[in-house]
């Protein structure tokens, strides 16, 4: 009975978190615009409520009869309530006012940051972002580290590092550099027709079939719209994608499209008997996901946009039905040029929409901005003229404003500080990945003709249904008999770029 | 402090509630199929935590404090405290198992209720219905009363009855039935037109601009589609309306839409002041409301519905512009016709399409059936050859199958047992606050030239600003001068007889 009362709190938890992320769902969503000041004090009231649950005394001895059950073994049971005892560790350093402040900050910060970016007005969300810098400066106290960034990437990926950090992202700019160049040299592909007027339900009609072929469950999951595509859970079996459809550009919201479906299609697949566990319980961010993290999350989501999506294999099978929905817009394009277009290669100020080669400067620009913000080397204030001088320096471009510049993503107004490494980590265990999901029988073969249930199969056994169960080291050794490792990213790169050049 | 202590108490448990109403209108309107059983879950984890904080030792102590130190006035904070001793001490009376029970059964019972109408099932509704009475039976036992069902209809409608229940059927019986008769025996007017195609789009546009000039405000509002049209709200700064659009249907969405922003005016305009206290928190039914009672909601949403939309001279005023919307549709129909038609007097099977002279008819009926569930004189297996039994005696006519008889509601599977006769009561009390703000400067002007700011000015300062810090007993009376008086709502549904029949 005693690991049953342990299941019993953190199930109930669960449900709290659960709840927590419809509230940030409908805020992003349906909510008018009168609700921001009462949903920011109901998200926090159910913040401190998960926190209490989790750190109270009844949950202390609950993890002591339990772990005197289960014993100190390497079964489920022993590493649910070990991680559970790991992460509320964690979170009962963070000071109670930290987590209701920032909870409360992060709802009231979205719409400022909403507005200030409309209004090309830094200064308007710069106060905001200040008191959130400072209250992720106590977190990182709180939780210690040799560097001060070390506590805020390792909310999102467990074990990961500043140190290791610094070694990735000079491996990868080693490669980026000479392919971005060698890219830029070569002679320019067409991409005038993604500009034309693509009517938005065809747009939605053709993205959706393609991510239902994918995999992901409509009748556990919805499509809307949103500034900031995003997707987020509300346990396996309601699991909602939203995507940024414009007229004016086409690939803008189905490759969105597919690469929230990617995400979904991990949350939906998480194995049944993990639901409402502390494998579905993300206990140091009270979030409620079944990803090992949130790098793993986001190497599902690449892959599906960008291994699988952007592949020359993937248009010869879906090009017709493109060109079926628009007849007219892509009556002069041939497939060839389409898979081109969507491959252009071009330094840009808007990270959602880069290309494979340049997006992972934004994200280092980001993460070392981020440690800097972390260690004090720079204030808030500075932001602008920072991030400005970076862009050039990374990328040699000027950025026009600040609406394309520092105000362009939503995360730190949600106090996700740490988490844009992971993006970059995602991509390069999405090419460890997919390399090893191939070389197993009858992948290849089915995304060759457009059969994506092998690829789905794959990663359902080995990544997506063992959900937090396994850490994400854990997770990747299992799907491809290694660790971390970059060279399968750099490769498909290089062969893209050859491909392109070609 | 003790005060404040107690107050801070209340707004974390108004908090829940609101989140346990967005868990609601989402799975009303936008959640995916496969979410039900977890939602089921999540409502009934968070509805037990709003239970326990309302009852735990440390609000009792709260409690206490707080009269120590407001004593026992009849000022807002004194009436505060009673308020709250008072609910939570029923509350309390209901076993903790019996509502977590119901919480989850609701959830569920919610979308075997939708399968069951559409399929004319009763019997697979059946089960989760005799459940639901038999926890409304133990509701009804431990809140006690002369007769069981005073329990049920006083959660609704604090101080009512089933005996006064009976003497108020009663007087409306005696003048209803002679008046169906009159207009049965008169002319019937055309409806031809009402059936004819008309876009819903059109239909949405024409009836929320009429609910925002009564006053209904998007800005802390929205407008979506549901079988079953509700009003629900998360603080007075976001309160949502549903209607039920049909093409062929002219009248259906847009009375809905106008009776569902009348309960909307209510919530949104409860003072400030009260949000998050025990003035907007019913903490016997765990329910986010600012209004004083359902009966009083009621009465507002039929006043806007009947009292203003049903009227002849508001046709007059607003005739040209649904016809504008719909120029061929309305070609041949004149504003004495359509006003006719929109008030056609015809004993129908379905309540909420229903006019008004036969509507109490089918409360009555509602009513006497629940309360014979409770006392146990009938059983759930009988409801559909009773229900149609009581429809031949009480309007005389056969009910084809069960969706259009005893499947045609929602509130059972809601558990809203004696929710019923406070639909009734409200179209009293609506009579009543109308005649008694016609009276007063400007009102009348006001209807006349198609200005609603003078009745919505009434109510405001009368009913609405109030919230739940007035009884409906005292919120009439402060209204209208006296208490609960069925002579008004006879007198309008007389004079609506005489002129669709001079």
């Amino acid at each position: 009975m005693s690991y049953a009362d342990f299941q019993a709190r953190i199930a109930r938890i669960n449900d709290v978190l659960c709840t927590l992320n419809l509230l940030a769902w409908d805020s992003r969503t349906m909510m008018p615009p009168g609700g921001v000041d009462a949903r920011a004090e109901q998200v926090a009231t159910l913040t401190m409520l998960a926190r209490e649950m989790a750190t109270s005394d009844a949950m202390a001895a609950a993890l002591n009869a339990a772990q005197d059950e289960v014993g100190d073994g390497d079964d489920l049971p022993a590493r649910a309530v070990a991680l559970a005892r790991r992460e509320i560790r964690t979170l009962a350093r963070i000071p109670a006012d930290v987590i209701a402040e920032k909870a409360a900050l992060s709802s009231r910060a979205h719409s400022i940051w909403v507005a200030a970016r409309a209004a090309n007005d830094f200064s308007a969300y710069a106060p905001v972002l200040e008191r959130m810098m400072a209250l992720q400066r106590r977190i990182a106290g709180a939780i210690g580290g040799d560097h001060p960034y070390d506590a805020m990437v390792g909310q999102f990926e467990p074990g990961m590092t500043h140190a290791r950090l610094q070694a990735i992202y000079a491996e990868l700019k080693a490669a980026l550099v000479p392919l971005i160049q060698r890219a830029a040299d070569a002679p320019q592909p067409r991409h005038d027709f993604m500009a034309r007027d693509f009517p938005i339900p065809a747009q939605k009609a053709f993205g959706l079939k393609v991510a239902e072929k994918m995999g992901y469950d409509m009748n556990r999951g919805r499509l809307d719209d949103t500034a900031h595509p995003f997707e987020i859970s509300f346990t396996r079996d309601d699991v909602r994608i939203t995507s940024r459809f414009r007229e004016s550009w086409l690939p803008g919201g189905t490759f969105a499209l597919w690469h929230e479906a990617g995400h979904g299609m991990y949350e939906q697949n998480v194995a049944p008997e993990h639901a409402r566990t502390i494998f579905a319980t993300d206990l140091v961010n009270l979030y409620a996901v079944g990803g090992a993290s949130f790098g793993m999350h986001e190497a599902q989501s690449r892959m599906w946009e960008n291994r699988v999506g952007r592949s020359r294999r993937f248009w010869a099978l879906h090009f017709d039905d493109l060109r079926a929905q628009f007849p007219d817009q892509l009556a002069d394009v041939s497939q060839d040029e389409f898979w081109r277009a969507v491959n252009r290669v071009r330094p840009d100020y808007i990270r959602v929409e880069a290309d494979e080669l340049t997006y992972d400067m934004h994200i280092i620009l980001r993460s070392e901005i981020e440690a800097d913000l972390i260690d004090g080397t720079i204030d808030v204030a500075d932001l602008p003229q920072v991030w400005n001088g970076k862009m050039r320096e990374t990328l040699g471009i000027d950025v026009p404003d600040d609406t394309r510049g520092v105000l362009q993503d939503v995360h730190w107004s949600h106090g996700y500080v740490g988490s844009f490494p992971t993006y970059t980590l995602g991509n390069v265990m999405s090419s460890q990945l997919f390399a090893a999901a191939c070389r197993r029988s009858g992948v290849s073969e089915g995304l060759e003709a457009g059969d994506y249930r092998p690829l789905f199969e794959d990663m359902r056994a080995n990544v997506w249904s063992h959900g937090r169960s396994s850490t994400p080291e854990e997770t990747l050794t299992r799907a491809t008999g290694r660790g971390l490792d970059t060279a399968p990213y750099i490769a498909d790169l290089t062969a893209k770029v050859e491909d392109l050049t070609a």
